[in-house]
């Protein structure tokens, strides 16, 4: 619980007084649209579909160092004193349990408030029971888990993450590919709590869990919440591909002086943080579609720890693209972003809308909230989704499926010419009458 | 016929010869996915569906300045002399028609290869006479035509616009309200030859040629090619939308030093330009559905000529926005754009795809050509649609409806849960039982 | 007195009391190097002369709007409310008098707390008895008068600025060629005050205002404070010169969103402003000397009224240089001001400066000074010298000069070559020998 | 003899030619102005002090590559090919002599052009026998040696250096503190050559070739060709300190595509590069002067390879400021450069001012050569001047010096107050007189 989750719970309370608004929250303020565009239904997501209300909502969590949230928002300095005034109380009476932390895996961090026990499968029972004495002392039915801690070091998959007998043998065994973040995703999948990866480590991106996961039918989303730079980059790369104009390359610079930055100072965490960045324009472009326009581009990114802007990150991209006949052009993009400011409503929406999915029926990999990852998981046999526009009609088009409304494909030939009764969205047939006689001549 | 037409017709040329590739260009470059994501079809576009080759395209055109097109090229100094060195003789011998021009609407611009015509009902006969001569002189069997020319002054519609009859007496009486893109666009329907307008001058997008374009089965499209800065808003606006973040301000300038820019040095043509790129943010940010996201941002929009850079045009935009609990952030994005590079293939996907529609039995307003334009033409009661993905996904569902193919609607749900056989994109039953007991608590 | 002046005062005050410190001020921080660079005699300005004390400070002066400055200073926001809070009685403590205001030379200004006086002799005279109640109500021996108001319209230079006499025949006569700052600046030199002009205004620029310095000995200075975009340029300019790269063009464009922003969409006031933006870089180039590197550059200079930024402007530049062989690069600079923070600096400095100048027996124009302004004054027959750099060694060197110290020229080559005794700055007769045999063979 | 030498040569071919112009060179173009600002003295500095003629300049060199200088300057890609077939037959006329190269020096370059000489007392030899070789068989006066070759790993002083016969020991028995630049520099001292080294390696910048150049009265200068970021540093940074405007941080990030990116992506060369590029600003600041501003900022230099660029560089630069109460700004700058391009009037003017300093009998580290390097060399005991402003006036008034005339100091205060005959730029007495009553009250 630091810069991300304060930012989160004081955003909560002060949303709930009245005095702030959960602007960049989809599930609070966005609407949408059913039907054809003339008929004017364009309900709130909130109204549409029933979440869990804000004043519901009960809040815990672990944190390595101990402090009381408003300490930690304090110290974040990602909202003015002022703003933290107001809800003071309310987070100063959240304090975090010891957490399972071991520097290994998070090497440029020094955690003081653990859980002083050797064994992993032995610190897994003691988050389990957090867990539930939680939900009992606080009378609640359901629970959400989000991991908001600091990037670990990169890890590759190895065969104790590739079933879940080979994972709890390991767990037992304290083998050192299991980090902290799986333990967590193995206690809230055995507390049958929906989880969610907001950093770019594996967390439960391991068959081990996804298994655990299906059995236990719990829904599950991950990795890496998309905020600054990448949102950006999920954005652009789509455009430039619609448009067909080709790459030569894209420098990417990110300058940052929160403990973030510190943690990510660490090469080997930096590389987890960088697979997950680079992974994404290869994806979107596909070279091997593309070879003429994608097939050889340059992409570097870079993250460099800069005291002086605290969370206040800048991203600064070089986009190197050619159109008609090669010709070069550029585009340069400079991003004065909020980390946690961007990271705060996405987590909002994510345990409105995983609590939603696990109430649905739906368990395992969420592909549908893609929308908010860096590195979205889905079905092993599939390429993840990138670009931001699919993405979000993949979440709304999901929730009019939930909810038995039409989905939208904007193909809208309807609008211009006659379709027979009942077409609805299937090919219509005078059109492929018309279309019979086409020849080049 | 300047910079985009000579661009274009280079391009297309080198391309022939096998020396250029035609990047930019959708019609010849881009794939289309058919079916689900693991069935792995994804053909090219001219290859899924039958449109003209370039092998059989022949170019002819006006222009007020009467050059041939090489001499063109070498003064637009948009393609490097030696690129034009391989394609001189194919542009040396495309020699413009004299054209309709009239400086009160161009006015920093002088024409002197001009039409001595002074009533606009015969000038409009002698274009008809162009059409008609060179579609005999070369064989052909269908037309094309294309606005490339300079943005005219800004004229609002007036009662000579709102129906054919009360166009037609205003050609016979001169009215001033009727400039030369009105002339050229009513020659181009009445020979039944599908028409769009690059430029954001009304041209065709007045209810008298609506009628004409309906009365003689003629498909339309326009208004203004969406090139540089406003190809990058139209990315960037919905992204801002998707993630709910507010915008309090967008400021954009672009500096540019070729014939376009000398002519937006005049104040009335750059109003008609402010007009068509001012609208953009409006319709995708929807104010009065998110008032307190957009309802009181500033949008200034600036264009200036700038002689150094020559057709190499610059976009400069700053973007203030705000996210969670109204915290601002900042995005500035410089735009090292070409705008007859970016406008050129999309001069080549209008002439194929309009063709297309034609004989496809399209007509009147194309609004499935929308990705191409910055004020799309749309049916009169709807809003035009701004946003670049939604335009993208029309265009092809609407090239998938044309030749049977399912629309995508980029659900999938499917994938991860087991539908009933045949459900298609119907709501699946089982999901709707599963969310019945949807509650809070 | 509205955003400039309250967060200079805002500032001394808190200065005063401990909390904050004067950055931007040479009077108060900048040390000055005596003799050799070895001798480490490095005083700072305000030990090595004998500056008047913040502690001998007191404040009044002139507002069209008749808030007391603690109200100017919340509605200016420049200083965040918390730092105010410290000072908030100083502040309140400050009432302004009723200003000489006429809204015909600031169109974009509502002025309501004016003198009902019709002739401008008249005023004069009023504000010379407000100079001399303030003056005999507070004890003070001496005063400085600095122009921080509203940039005016601009006006030409005509003849009844030409002479004293016809200057004060105008004022009787109400001639609309003067406009309230000059009627401010001859107060002031009526009353033997020393007087600086912080806008681009005329104020004290006119002959018949130079002759009453002269006849009153009294400092002068001006014109417009040299505060973001402009600084940059008199660094940047400079810089390209003394390395010969050449320059195609220089664009600037401004965002700004406070009142001066506001004043300055009226397009009269515009105009005086970039007169003054606009001739700082021909001065520095000097094309005539310089016709292949500097002899056919476009420079343009925007400025918008951007309400989003309130006081915090912004600036873009786009320079277009080239190099060896004509081959061409580009600089865009990118500056995020706050125009109050960088002006504040400059009133305190030119204040102390100029009551210095009046003790040492300096009057009549003070190019001494010309590091303060972008449109430095200097004896007419003279080119005004933009260079930031020149004018600080002036700065310093007159400084010196005062005091008696040797100058400072940086030619330095005695630390490496022994002179004859007592050479000091004046050629070393052994070099001139060395260098008599220099022939190219 | 690379990508800069090759583009310098391929200038200087084109201008002798008259086809193309020395941009960017002070010996060629720059005016110095003699006496007082009216007095309209403005020679060019090469028609005022007797340097080499371009028409008296031959050329010759090593390189690793083996290559001509055509293929070289093809290979760079700096200048276009047209301009290079107009010198196509001098270019090829250069060919390299084979190189002392040894790849543990500079990684990421296969030298294939290599003296087999494994003795490093030998291979300067052999440099020495080349260097004597073309004198004579060119019938040379006069020679000037400039490195222009690759950045080395980064090495320490280490007691081999400290004095010439350790040195000389060191090159007998082939001491891995001695890499190929110093072998170079070695031999151009012994034979009494002018030596400036363009890279960041330690070059002549040794005690023992100190020694050997006082020895041999030989001038020296270095280090690292200032070009591109680090020439806008050093304006920029000098300007804050002007202003007193302090310093929280200063980001800077190169990409580059050329040789030197690539050999730069080999940490121990970057890390060489870097201590020249991060040095710069603490000689500038002074922090120990001027803690409260410049005493703890935060500064980060990166270089990218980068290769979609080429040769042309670009950097960006993040410069978080504060001022007036400690309010934070902050100045971006994007820089696209071009390496080569100014680099080669450098070389130029070097070549012609080391010739100049031998003629007038200057030996040893030229200082008023500062202007021209990153790491510029000064007496040990003094601090280096990086201070662009400071660097030029340097330059000039030391070539005031070598010709007798009178030195700049830009105090001016004369052309304002009547000054005693003779005074020159002494301490005016009436000033000092007027100056003595100088009191706060």
């Amino acid at each position: 619980m630091g810069a991300v989750t304060s930012t989160f719970l004081a955003g909560v309370a002060l949303v709930k007084k009245g005095i702030g608004r959960p602007f960049g929250s989809l599930s609070q303020l966005q609407t949408i649209r059913l039907g054809k565009r003339y008929e004017g239904r364009n309900p709130l997501i909130k109204d549409f579909i029933p979440l869990a209300e804000l004043s519901d909502l009960v809040f815990g969590g672990w944190d390595a160092l101990g402090r009381n949230l408003y300490e930690t928002a304090l110290q974040a300095g990602v909202l003015p004193e002022n703003m933290l005034q107001h809800v003071r109380g309310e987070l100063e009476g959240v304090l975090p349990w010891k957490a399972v932390f071991d520097r290994q895996y998070v090497r440029n961090l020094n955690g003081t408030f653990v859980k002083e026990i050797p064994n992993k499968m032995k610190q897994a029972q003691a988050l389990i029971q957090d867990i539930e004495r939680f939900k009992k002392e606080q009378g609640l039915k359901r629970l959400v888990i989000l991991w908001c801690a600091s990037t670990e070091i990169h890890l590759e998959r190895s065969p104790v993450h590739e079933s879940l007998g080979a994972f709890e043998k390991g767990l037992e065994e304290n083998s050192p590919e299991i980090p902290p973040s799986m333990i967590y995703a193995y206690a809230a999948l055995q507390t049958k709590t929906p989880y969610a990866n907001g950093a770019p480590n594996l967390g439960a991106h391991i068959p081990a869990l996804w298994e655990l996961a299906e059995k236990n039918k719990v829904p599950i989303a991950g990795r890496d919440f998309k905020t600054g730079q990448t949102m950006m980059k999920t954005l652009v790369a789509p455009g430039l591909k619609m448009r067909m104009l080709g790459l030569h390359g894209w420098y990417s610079t990110n300058i940052l002086g929160n403990l973030d930055g510190e943690v990510l100072a660490d090469p080997l965490s930096f590389r987890a943080k960088e697979k997950s960045k680079i992974s994404v324009l290869d994806t979107i472009l596909e070279p091997k579609m593309y070879p003429e326009l994608y097939g050889e581009y340059c992409h570097k990114v870079r993250i460099d720890y800069y005291p002086p802007r605290g969370d206040a990150k800048e991203g600064w991209d070089n986009i190197d693209l050619f159109g008609w006949l090669g010709l070069p052009m550029q585009i340069k993009i400079n991003f004065l972003c909020r980390d946690s400011i961007l990271a705060a409503p996405i987590v909002l929406d994510l345990a409105l809308f995983l609590d939603l999915a696990r109430r649905a029926g739906l368990s395992g990999i969420q592909e549908w909230l893609s929308f908010y990852f860096k590195s979205p998981m889905c079905r092993p046999d599939l390429e993840p989704e990138h670009d931001l526009f699919i993405q979000h009609l993949k979440l709304k088009n999901t929730l009019r499926l939930l909810m038995g409304e039409e989905v939208l494909d904007h193909s809208g030939l309807d609008y211009y010419e006659e379709l027979p009764p009942g077409a609805g969205t299937a090919p219509p047939a005078q059109l492929l009458n018309k279309a019979t006689p086409f020849q080049t001549s």
